[in-house]
């Protein structure tokens, strides 16, 4: 599958917004990345081409029955001028796993990246430099097959569009209020809550909308099955220092396996903190806070990388995490890890790449 | 919300497909239903327009967090030479209930449906009159606006496109193996299971592909928690006749709630067939089997309307339904429900709505 990638250039360039004031995925770049799919041929005709609309047919699967999937991740400003990713590999391996739940055809992953990268050195001024602005990166695969039947499509498009971001929630770390959803959940095991797929964004709007008129922030998910085992944080792991353990309740088949998570567990198996990855209820963390060992709570992704809990309320009992402010190690982890994506802290995992060397 | 629909004149009409030879959702009308949604406005310029591709933003949300939803109607030609629906009703209001549960704002139900007898109208010489074939309806809305971040869209499309579709098993009602799942779920309780979303179908095309392979038609879903319960059979809803009474699973939440399914048990208690809608599991089913009671099983849906089970295969156990016959109940609700819809029986349940009376 190594291709050519064919360039069409753009007329007349956009002009870019405030790099100040980005917000977070509200600007495009100029160029995206696209690649198309046929039964018959496989993927092909690779391209950059401007971003620009698509043209899609009103059957095309993908509006019916859903096979979407996508990636997140982000491009940083290093502190010597240089761009470099975030443990790439990790995101294309996790395409192909959810290409293979969702009944896509995978992708080569080296391919991809090595595709990415050009993409990113083809709009490398679109790349921001501020205090906790990245560009965002999101690679995307639907059905555009036009059919109404119900079975997996022949046709396929990916797309890889960029847009250059501010932090996710504003430019500081800021403990948040979040509460436990028992009515509505997220994903169950044997479903598809452990892989990145479209539907699973549009099944939990109704609970965020929910927290919002409550005033908080965030969902707490809990297990489908009991009702009982804590899963995510709204689009994040979480992770619960108790006692000085670190506690993140481990990958089941209904819970997304993070990039983030498994650079926040290696993280502290480096520093010698203990953290396990388990089972751990709702009840065992209210107990541990009873018992004033539950130090913090932190959520964590790619698009906030760290996000402390201030606050935690399961049915209408709502209890303060760490004096709602930052704790220490939510703090700690924050700053080596951006310190490490921003090429500012020495990199001992070697998760940065550096987009330099395109070899397509 | 009531509003002039426009029109827009194609100026070359498509040649039609042969009708004998149809296929299901795969030829499309000169002109489709088109509506927009943006937060500010509300539903607007609903307009019939010539059947052509859409022109959306890459990073339109659909695509990355899938707020999408549907229906599924059909409009038969009437012994008597008029078009009828059946029960169109029921369809406005499951989309509404879609809409309600993935954060999409609400349609006026009267409206649409005049809006879908109007592009019927337009389209008459594209309802099919052969035997099992009809005019498939396809209502859906989906998310446009151009932003990644995850919440609701503020941006929405509605269409109604048409397809002249044969049976959708093919020509004569044929019983079909099915084996019941255990790996894979379809829905669960607080999930979405019970709406019409575009996420549940992609999520059940892993199972299919598995069912395929081994040589089965369709799958029959267990409920999610305990692996157990029935709920239905591949995307139509599933009835089992046990020593003369009927049973279906009861709409607990996962379940999608089918015009078919409430039309067959409206028709059983009709003719005083004792009916249930209950918890049944899947041991149930075997017991029953073993006893020799279990006389017939069969799925109900829009698109099939009646599809008989001719054999179950769980755990490698494999039981024969009916001796592979089509059930004497199967059949006569099949020619009963089919000889409503087609105008040549009698409704005593007023159903059917004829496409005359354009209000709009």
């Amino acid at each position: 599958m190594k291709q050519e990638i064919g360039f069409v250039q753009r007329e007349v360039l956009k002009e870019k917004p405030d790099f100040s004031s980005l917000g977070f995925g509200k600007y495009f770049t100029d160029y995206m990345f696209v690649m198309d799919y046929q039964q018959e041929i496989g993927w092909f005709d690779p391209r950059i081409t401007p971003y620009e609309p698509l043209t899609l047919e009103p059957s095309a699967m993908v509006f019916h029955y859903g096979q979407a999937i996508f990636e997140g991740m982000k491009a940083y400003k290093a502190a010597d001028g240089t761009i470099q990713l975030f443990r790439p590999e990790k995101n294309m391996k996790r395409l192909n796993e959810s290409c293979e739940r969702l009944c896509i055809p995978q992708i080569d992953e080296d391919f991809l990246l090595e595709a990415i990268k050009q993409l990113i050195l083809t709009e490398k001024d679109w790349v921001p430099d501020g205090e906790g602005t990245s560009l965002y990166i999101r690679p995307f695969i639907f059905s555009t097959e036009p059919y109404l039947g119900v079975r997996p499509a022949k046709q396929y498009k990916l797309l890889v569009i960029l847009s250059p971001s501010g932090a996710y929630y504003g430019d500081q770390l800021s403990p948040v209020r979040i509460y436990v959803e028992e009515q509505y959940v997220r994903a169950v095991i044997g479903g598809v809550g452990h892989v990145k797929t479209a539907g699973n964004y549009a099944a939990s709007l109704k609970a965020q909308e929910k927290a919002d008129e409550n005033g908080f922030a965030q969902i707490l998910w809990l297990d489908a099955k009991e009702n009982k085992y804590v899963e995510e944080v709204g689009s994040m792991n979480i992770f619960f220092k108790i006692n000085g353990e670190v506690v993140t309740p481990r990958l089941n088949g209904s819970i997304l396996p993070g990039v983030t998570r498994d650079s926040v567990i290696e993280l502290l198996k480096y520093w010698n903190i203990p953290v396990r990855e388990e089972r751990i209820s709702i009840e065992e963390v209210f107990a541990a806070h009873a018992r004033g060992e539950l130090e913090e709570v932190f959520g964590a992704g790619t698009a906030a990388v760290i996000s402390p809990v201030g606050e935690l309320t399961w049915n209408e009992h709502a209890i303060a995490i760490n004096d709602y402010k930052i704790g220490e190690l939510s703090q700690r982890i924050y700053d080596e890890m951006t310190g490490i994506q921003l090429g500012k802290k020495e990199d001992p995992f070697n998760w940065t790449v550096k987009v330099e060397q395109v070899e397509v």
